[in-house]
């Protein structure tokens, strides 16, 4: 369960006045979610999710707020945050911050097959193409320096091999960063469980909450790592169909860089060390009062072996 | 038939190579629409409108595009200009201002009832508010001075009972403008045919191309005029239920002043006569290469008789 901080519909009715949206008709709490409060909201006018930020410093929620603004008025499928009557994104409800953005149509699909795989990657290279022109700057906030950290914090608790891949995969990564790679405000965490499909298009992206500037071949490598396994229960190998589908797809809008082709492999190895740090993280130093399911690190512990393993092959480098 | 400037599936697909809204499946001329030149636009995205802009001069058209963004953005339904990847909302296409915007669901209502009335009252107190913030200005371009100077140009082409009700209507406006009342930027030509509904609710209004700042009120009795007939064919009085439920249900969102309760009976006939001017003008000073259906003037001429006779009775002023 993952409402940290309840509304009732009288408070919802009072804070919508400062909207142009209608008046509330339901309001329903959203069980997914780690790392705030949801809630579906429906009022007379359309259908909405209602945000409490309950753990991003407040600095920071401007910028994905103005970023998945800026998205949609590009015409990219994900929640448009709704202007209050003030004029701004963000509003305080309950004491926390807050803000309202639109539903987003479909469902998220377990097993994507080569043509959601497509759509994904299609979508993606028109997100990336639409991000250039976003002012806003935040680093990613789960990029390099920030593995550092959680490296420190969570090797007291690694048996002597899981230390070791850790160790040599940061040294590794330590000597291949690619500061020459096109970068932009990219997604960074584009799982299966935070896209929506409709018919087999794909009709919405949301979650932007880990989204920050980096390599668009980073948030392309997050997406493979989850996307495009041969199986995630037993087989943590990349589909090479589904991961051509993919980078296909993508390459048809916005063509790969002879520096990114030749950075997939290593970036797909940062995509999973960066996974299995923040899973390690939230096993091992759970924040006070969290409530939610950890998710089992050994999963990209495994993708990392994998990926890293000498020899290995990564679909469009091989 | 309203395609001044054709546009080909080759022009299309090269155009929208700027745009992050995938690529083109479908195009279709609209027909309607008398200033523009409009297309149905159907992408592996989403379905928009396409709008070639013939008449507005090019330095209007980003107070009419940043407008419907920011009411959009705001939750009001009503076209969202996309951005292109240069992050405008214009463009060029064959030579002509251009712009894509979202394609709004729904179905025009030809005789609203009580309940539509309603929907599109709630509607447009929350576009009034929201418009609030709207930082763009330009004056109606059909206000006060237009109206003198469409005078001028369509006196020679009335009679004597059309040229008195004309002169005197004139000389009752210039008396009784309201600089106090409160104004932002209105729609200014909100009829049946620019707005749609689903199911009973009010899902889209559109057609900016004629709003600018006026008071709140005139855009009311623009809508009135035309939503709230008795019989537009045959009784042109304002139905006394059908008007209620449009003013009660905008003044549900945004109260009324006494001061706009006291100018509702003048601001009737105002809306009438811009009506009556332009359909006049349209009718005997046609422009170039128009080639759109005249409307009869006399429709709003005998609106404007109605509102204008001795002892009129205007529904909440009565």
């Amino acid at each position: 369960m993952s409402v940290f901080t309840p509304v009732s519909e009288d408070q919802l009715a009072a804070w919508l006045k400062g909207y142009s949206v209608g008046a509330p008709v339901a309001l329903e709490p959203i069980a997914a979610g780690i790392e705030n409060t949801n809630y579906f909201v429906t009022t007379s006018q359309g259908r909405y999710v209602l945000t409490l930020f309950e753990r991003l410093p407040a600095s920071e929620v401007p910028f994905y707020l103005e970023l998945m603004a800026h998205l949609a008025r590009h015409g990219i499928p994900c929640p448009a945050p709704i202007a209050g009557l003030d004029d701004r994104y963000l509003s305080q409800l309950n004491g926390k911050p807050a803000a309202l953005v639109t539903r987003l149509e479909g469902t998220s699909v377990e097993h994507p097959g080569l043509r959601e795989c497509a759509e994904l990657g299609g979508l993606l290279a028109r997100m990336h193409l639409a991000a250039r022109t976003y002012g806003g700057y935040l680093e990613n906030p789960r990029g390099p320096k920030w593995w550092r950290r959680a490296a420190a914090d969570v090797r007291p608790f690694l048996g002597e091999a899981a230390l070791g891949l850790l160790e040599s995969e940061l040294a590794c990564q330590a000597q291949r960063r690619f500061p020459d790679l096109p970068r932009a405000a990219v997604h960074a965490d584009l799982f299966r469980d935070n896209a929506v499909f409709v018919n087999g298009r794909i009709s919405g992206v949301f979650d932007f909450y880990f989204a920050g500037v980096d390599c668009y071949l980073f948030d392309i490598a997050v997406c493979a790592n989850d996307w495009c396994l041969v199986d995630p229960e037993r087989d943590c190998a990349l589909d090479e169909g589904r991961t051509r589908a993919l980078l296909d797809a993508y390459a048809a809008v916005r063509p790969l860089q002879p520096a990114e082709r030749a950075a997939w492999p290593v970036m797909l190895r940062a995509a999973a060390l960066r996974f299995w740090l923040s899973r390690l993280h939230d096993l091992h130093l759970p924040r006070p009062g969290e409530l939610v399911k950890v998710h089992d690190p050994e999963h990209f512990r495994r993708i990392l072996e994998l990926r890293a393993a000498p020899g290995a092959r990564a679909p469009w480098t091989g």
